[in-house]
């Protein structure tokens, strides 16, 4: 179990949002076991999402689910079992890296608008695919580089009064960033004052610090921070995570059950 | 009366709309008798309407109307009558000026969309005073000389499929440039072949020709040619207008009762 001040800043990762459990796994798979070959032991497993303040029960429900969504897979090793990554899963993980760990946003920071000709059930999420968000019916913000559908109009900002972030942010994101922000904040400040973590603390935090910004920043597309407001944190929290997840690095999973 | 061909000339501009009395009375006064000091006198604009088709009682309540709009004044010398425009009238048919007798458009070829921050009723006929179009809620076309409101988003196309025109140009204009097209071609023909006018019938066919692309070319805001489908006839009508009134200048007013 994590110690006083260290387990209040990770509580107040983990009270942003309600987490799913299988949600969570896949962020621990992702982070900690995303390599070929790699493997999360079941004894392990237990451990870390004791400490993340999860019910075993309800671990090994989400580990179902997961085995069912061609996820995760499961093998007996003896009497230990041996969770891994599917292909499936690795190569869904391994496409959302960037957009989770890069420490600055691959795109530039011009963007454009797009309009198109008309727009169905399904144009918001294949356009969010592409890198767009909603701004109107029809009307969509990406950044430069961003690869529009054949046959829109796109179009280039000239003048850009403060109104149109205020507009097109959205205000649940808006507010949900600057709650993490806060608690990332919160953490960095406490690990300044800690000295040494042991693998499963460093383990434990990680998840907790990548799932959170996780559960984010894939929310939506990745857009130029010009697009957003001044009280816009989601950039912010990108320079954050990156910065710790560099004071936590990755740990040998073989030494979780050390401490 | 105007001899046989030239008449179905005349009377197919006439039939293009129906034709307000006092709306066409703002075009014989704006055509012939624009200049500070320039008068109709009753019997010539009695013979001018007479020839269009219009009643003479038709033309006592149009003149009256424009009266109480102060765009008309009248004055007895002798016992003819002297009407002439107000200063009103004078200065707002000048403004018009440009838009109905150029050759050539005023503004550049290039276009911007501009995003209001919001709008209300009066927005549109704001915008459209500015040189701008509607094309979605908010969403305005211009010019890219136009000034577009302050605070407003204002973007340069790159690229813009055709599907804009078809969608942005306003139906009903695209059908009436065409039927005005029409007319206007085969007044170009017939007047091909017809050799001498008397300075009447040049007066009344100035007046049909000026009367028929008024109406619609004041109608909405002068936009570029590549906003419009390959079927628009606007640009093509002003063209057509500005070589027809070449080819019947402007006549000497006293001489319309010499016919």
């Amino acid at each position: 179990m994590l110690t006083k001040p260290l387990s209040d800043a990770a509580n107040a990762l983990s009270a942003l949002g309600s987490q799913r459990v299988w949600s969570l796994l896949v962020t621990v798979f992702g982070d900690l076991a995303q390599n070929e070959d790699d493997v999360i032991e079941g004894p392990v497993l237990s451990a870390l999402m004791a400490d993340i303040g999860i019910r075993p029960e309800a671990t090994r429900v989400a580990l179902h689910r997961l085995r069912n969504d061609d996820w995760i897979v499961s093998h007996k090793k003896g009497r230990t079992s041996q969770h891994s990554l599917t292909a499936r899963g690795r190569r869904e993980s391994a496409a959302a890296n960037p957009r989770i760990y890069n420490r600055l946003r691959q795109s530039p920071d011009k963007w454009q608008l797009v309009i198109l000709e008309s727009a169905t059930a399904q144009t918001r999420k294949s356009m969010e695919g592409l890198g767009f968000s909603p701004f109107m019916p029809r009307v969509y913000l990406g950044a430069s580089d961003a690869k529009p559908p054949q046959d829109s109009v796109t179009l280039i900002p000239e003048t850009v009064p403060t109104w149109l972030a205020a507009q097109f942010e959205p205000k649940d994101l808006l507010q949900d960033y600057a709650a993490l922000h806060h608690a990332l904040l919160g953490m960095r400040q406490v690990l300044a004052q800690t000295d040494l973590l042991s693998p499963k603390e460093t383990a434990v935090l990680r998840c907790l610090i990548v799932h959170s910004w996780r559960r984010l920043v894939l929310k939506h597309p990745d857009l130029p921070r010009t697009l957003y407001s001044e009280s816009w944190r989601g950039h912010d929290c990108r320079v954050l995570v990156s910065d710790l997840l560099i004071k936590l690095p990755k740990p040998n999973l073989g030494q979780i059950l050390l401490d």
